[in-house]
């Protein structure tokens, strides 16, 4: 059962401040007496605490057993402060914009003020999870030892930005969203942005190949259906959506407070050993942006996933992907 | 000054019968007394004849003081047979669906018929125009003597389909489009449509090298509008644009009647020369699916543009691409 940390009255780097905001989290293990194995793994775009499980086990690098994992749960996810459960006069259309430094703040005084937790062993995340990560490497570099950001990115890059630009403008394209104050769902341009993401998670070659079928759908109109539109029609609120929308196409490490926008020296200014792993087909987070990421952190390895999953092959529906990440951590725990 | 040839009624494969159908075409040079010098440049999805002129030239292999250059203009493209100037009942939303197999028929009959041409040295196309491309060599073998398709292929691949159903699905999100009787342009739907199609026409080198600033764009978000949705407001109907995309994502040269669906043998069967040239990074067109078709085609070479235009290499605004691809069609005209 998650539970929800008070952050107050939280003010936001754009202004704002959200009264009474919430950050809902879940953890698995159980912290050491002397705090010294905490591991944050925070969750990526509309994805919740319970999305993260797959790679938390007996066994694996994320092993309960030694590790007190916390997995917090991004702001607009639904459960964490959101446009969908924020009164007014922030609810809804109104609710402000988040960043990525907005994210971390209040997974830091999580983990600092309820849990008195002064270092972490690792952080990690896959997608927007990696993008918060680098942001904990970056905001707070003496707390953090060793990070491990996969099939994501330190700043969000011009073309992903245009990916979202995509899905955002599909999304918004049905009249019954209203600018935000929809009175029902905006199905249909929910399920456009579920077709303009579809092309966008898996990669070509996994289309060439029909691994749709191996995750269990009979066709690509199956798939398009049963899986993408099924995914944005779950209890995705279309606020958050765009909430998370805003928060990832203005990620950048460099808006770190004291940088400047400056995301070389950002990235330049991490302490933690990295390894960063970006997905060999990733359509919006590929390798060469991760490579160029990798040039400017002191003590940081690329490792690329290989395969056709694409973005998706840091979600764990993939069992080899699953096995190269999970041994990664491994090697990165133990060094 | 185009010139347009009367298909009289037209039957298309799918079974309907476009009476009165018309093919619009534009020609360059002179055909020789002996016929022996017509080359068929067909256009690509919404292009007209004229986006084709920048590969037509003196001094080029296109060189019209040699070579006698039909560019027919596809069907739905708004000047040829479309639902937006076809009278009722066939009319805007009741417009057939249209194969490649048909407009190649189209094109054979004026090539034929009209201009009385028995073999042809070369066919070309970009995008869907390679597309027409390979169908022609299937459908009049005996006739085509050389190809060259370019960021293009013969068989819609299951990705391509995808991503032509996300531009599909964001430009009919839009209320106004009503299922194809708008009575009022749906240009949200249309901008929508033209921000999906941004992310996949360039690569995602092209965008972190900020290519679109060469094109004379001054931000990111100016060549969003000023050139993507610029280019969807651009004179360009829904339904035609509905029309050309359901002509693409059925594309597959098996169809052709004889091969029953068997793309392979489609491909086996040609006795063209081709040089086949995908670009580098074409995110809808990838290298590999040509790889694939060049395998099963007797007088093939893949010949991959480099770069980072993606897909665009083909559309001759960039020189370096554009001298690419004349160099590789004098080489295929001088052998």
């Amino acid at each position: 059962m998650a539970t929800t940390f008070e952050l107050g009255d939280f003010v936001l780097q754009g202004g704002a401040t959200l009264r009474g905001a919430q950050l809902t989290y879940e953890t698995y293990g159980e912290l050491a007496a002397d705090k010294s194995n905490a591991i944050v793994y925070p969750t990526w775009y509309s994805g919740r605490h319970q999305d993260n499980e797959w790679l938390i086990g007996e066994g694996m690098a994320l092993d309960p057993s030694r590790y007190f994992i916390i997995v917090p749960n991004m702001l607009g996810n639904g459960l964490s402060s959101s446009p969908s459960n924020t009164p007014p006069p922030y609810d809804r259309g109104r609710f402000p914009n988040v960043t990525m430094y907005d994210n971390v703040e209040a997974q830091y005084r999580l983990v600092t003020e309820h849990f008195g937790i002064e270092r972490l062993p690792l952080v990690l995340g896959w997608s927007m999870g990696a993008g918060q990560t680098y942001q904990w490497a970056v905001s707070h570099p003496e707390m953090v030892e060793r990070i491990a950001p996969f099939c994501g990115s330190s700043r969000c890059s011009y073309h992903n930005k245009v990916f979202l630009e995509g899905v955002k403008a599909a999304l918004t394209a049905d009249d019954a969203f209203q600018n935000g104050w929809y009175t029902s769902m905006p199905t249909k341009g929910l399920r456009a942005a579920a077709r303009v993401y579809a092309g966008w998670g898996f990669s070509q070659a996994f289309y060439w190949d029909r691994l749709y079928e191996r995750l269990g759908f009979s066709s690509l109109e199956d798939f398009l259906v049963g899986f993408w539109e099924g995914f944005f029609l779950d209890d995705r609120d279309p606020n958050n959506l765009l909430t998370m929308l805003w928060t990832w196409q203005n990620a950048d490490v460099g808006r770190t407070p004291g940088f400047n926008g400056d995301t070389k020296a950002a990235l330049a200014s991490i302490k933690a050993r990295a390894i960063v792993m970006p997905a060999e087909k990733d359509l919006y987070f590929p390798p060469e942006d991760e490579a160029w990421a990798v040039q400017h952190i002191p003590n940081a390895e690329l490792r690329v996933i290989p395969g056709v999953w694409g973005h998706f092959a840091g979600n764990g529906i993939n069992a080899e992907d699953t096995t190269f990440i999970d041994t990664a951590l491994k090697e990165l725990l133990a060094t």
